[in-house]
């Protein structure tokens, strides 16, 4: 048995819900089937990318339902699935924009299906046909995911309230990638928008979104039962941003499925860069802004970065950061439930976010 | 006062709810705003291009509402602009994969952002900028299309009811998409390929969702409604479907808002082409796969491709087909509805579907 029950809960979820999820969509896989060969291969292939996620939406979601007394788990688990669905799916669409060759360990599906379109001699361009299926792909799990929450065992003003909650974050979180791939790929960004991005594109719908939906499943939701949801939630989300700026950096190459520094090639604006961009000094940001986005870094430039934000102390800031956001989320618990288990849960679960290596 | 009263429903609907529609999305601008510029720009250039439909999909929601008795006239108005929500959305996905330049008059989507892109100086290159946020404006629509619907205001088990048919009908709508570009990318294709994009991506989807989903806004459908609505819709599909080939290849530039023969230089594998390909002659057969998909296509040659469309017959064949499915639409009629108003804007707007010209 892991230590953290945060993380007991979390590889619990995955045992439950796994073969749920694949039952699922090798349902969707068959119906697409009769169709044609083809659609049923995307799905094929998207489905072998979305069983490796972590899952931590679909487990909050759980979460939040017992939190406030849901007492259905059979159904929740299974409900749960949609948040799963929708996740898979912004990642493909996010692979695309990012042009991503990696997640997961897997070739991203746009690199797949150039490759099938390069096997299938399909013109005008292969690679094009790849980011084209891999569109489909997406608009596909956005529509699974709904039609997972439709057909979802509660009463329909439930699914009606949750899916008002999903489709308000879902928006947000498309406007903070817009935000996103604009400054990034302008190569100037202000510390505020990178901090937009990151609440809507991450924090809100990892952390706040999950735990809400979760909620309104079991029943309309107070206002102070909420806020206290939304506060623990925008801290876990916090946690969990700062640990995955870290680990795009600092992560080990095997354990991330991505290479090491992927997240400096792409020029990710992370905590770690606004650091050094505030506090550096004048050759410390020439190296780092010649470094970002430059997509023939060498592992050599890669390992001066690190050092780098060792050296700027940004490293240590961030990751107290992280600790800071673990300490504030675990006060509103209290507010939230009064469950010792589920607390115990919710302590845990905050904790893994910056405990976790990938 | 238009002649046919089918196509007075249609333009009675757009009168009635465009300004529903710009309101809608003027708010949704706004708080795209509050995040910043960016999203916003995009969700107007969107509003832009969204308003400009010709909102069948929309107004045969209503009519099915209306056919099966609905009468709270100010909200189906209202809700079926999830609809057309939707249908700006895929639009602007189309137009990525068929990586078509122009749409209703104006530039894309995708090619306006990579003008944004150049003026932005975004890198690492200005067309990938354009996709990424065309991907984003549909994501963005098909989830404030879920919002209108979670919003409407009718009873949350109406709301299952649409949502449930509505996320059906669009998975098979992106099968049909999958297997389009597939198919059409490989330059080999199968007449039952054909007819099942067809049926799919444009017949169901057209003309058989949005009279579901109106009629299931009004309450329960029985089997037998059902079937008929199913039926009528089937053939209005096949009829717009049909005429859509028609005026792809036939169709007035300025009217269209695309150029005549842009369906021949996209390889489009119509009912036209399909006809040839089964009865025209070795040369005819050549001339046809020389132009088709063809980016580099002379104005004679598209001028000689329609000229053997006519002489092969093609053209006199598909247009008979789409009358004969306009009859069996009216047919159906009867056992739709027993009101005299609903029945005559019923078979008004089949018959439009064939004698649209844009």
């Amino acid at each position: 048995m892991a230590e953290n029950v945060g993380l007991s809960f979390l590889q619990d979820y995955a045992v439950k819900t796994d073969p749920l999820f694949e039952k699922y969509l090798h349902q969707k896989i068959e119906q697409a089937q009769e169709i044609s060969k083809i659609p049923g291969e995307l799905l094929r292939r998207f489905l072998e990318m979305g069983r490796k996620g972590k899952k931590i939406r679909g487990a909050l979601t759980v979460l939040g339902y017992q939190a406030v007394g849901g007492r259905d788990l059979e159904a929740i688990f299974d409900a749960s699935l949609f948040l799963e669905l929708f996740h898979a799916g912004v990642l493909v669409h996010d692979d695309i924009m990012d042009q991503d060759d990696l997640r997961r360990g897997l070739p991203t599906l746009h690199v797949q299906f150039a490759e099938v379109g390069t096997a299938l001699h399909v013109h005008p361009n292969p690679s094009h046909y790849g980011y084209s299926m891999a569109v489909n792909a997406g608009d596909a799990a956005f529509y699974l995911s709904w039609e997972k929450l439709m057909q979802s065992h509660f009463d329909p003003d439930r699914l009606i309230d949750v899916g008002q909650i999903y489709a308000d974050y879902v928006i947000r979180v498309v406007h903070g990638q817009v935000l996103d791939i604009t400054d990034s790929s302008m190569g100037s960004i202000t510390q505020e928008d990178v901090m937009k991005v990151r609440q809507y594109k991450t924090v809100e719908y990892t952390g706040v979104l999950p735990l809400l939906v979760g909620a309104a499943f079991a029943g309309p939701v107070s206002k102070p039962l909420h806020d206290a949801i939304q506060q623990y939630g925008n801290a876990l989300g916090w946690a969990f941003q700062i640990q995955d700026d870290l680990l795009g950096i600092f992560g080990d190459t095997d354990t991330m499925g991505k290479p090491t520094g992927s997240d400096i090639r792409e020029g990710k604006q992370t905590l770690l860069v606004l650091h050094v961009m505030e506090h550096g000094n004048k050759d410390q940001k020439a190296f780092l802004r010649h470094v970002l986005g430059n997509q023939s870094i060498t592992p050599a430039e890669i390992d001066q970065t690190l050092e780098l934000f060792k050296q700027t102390g940004a490293y240590d800031v961030v990751i107290k950061r992280g600790w800071d956001y673990v300490k504030q989320g675990a006060d509103v618990i209290p507010h939230i439930t009064s469950d010792a288990k589920i607390q115990e849960i919710l302590n845990g679960l905050i904790n893994y976010m910056m405990e976790r290596v990938k």
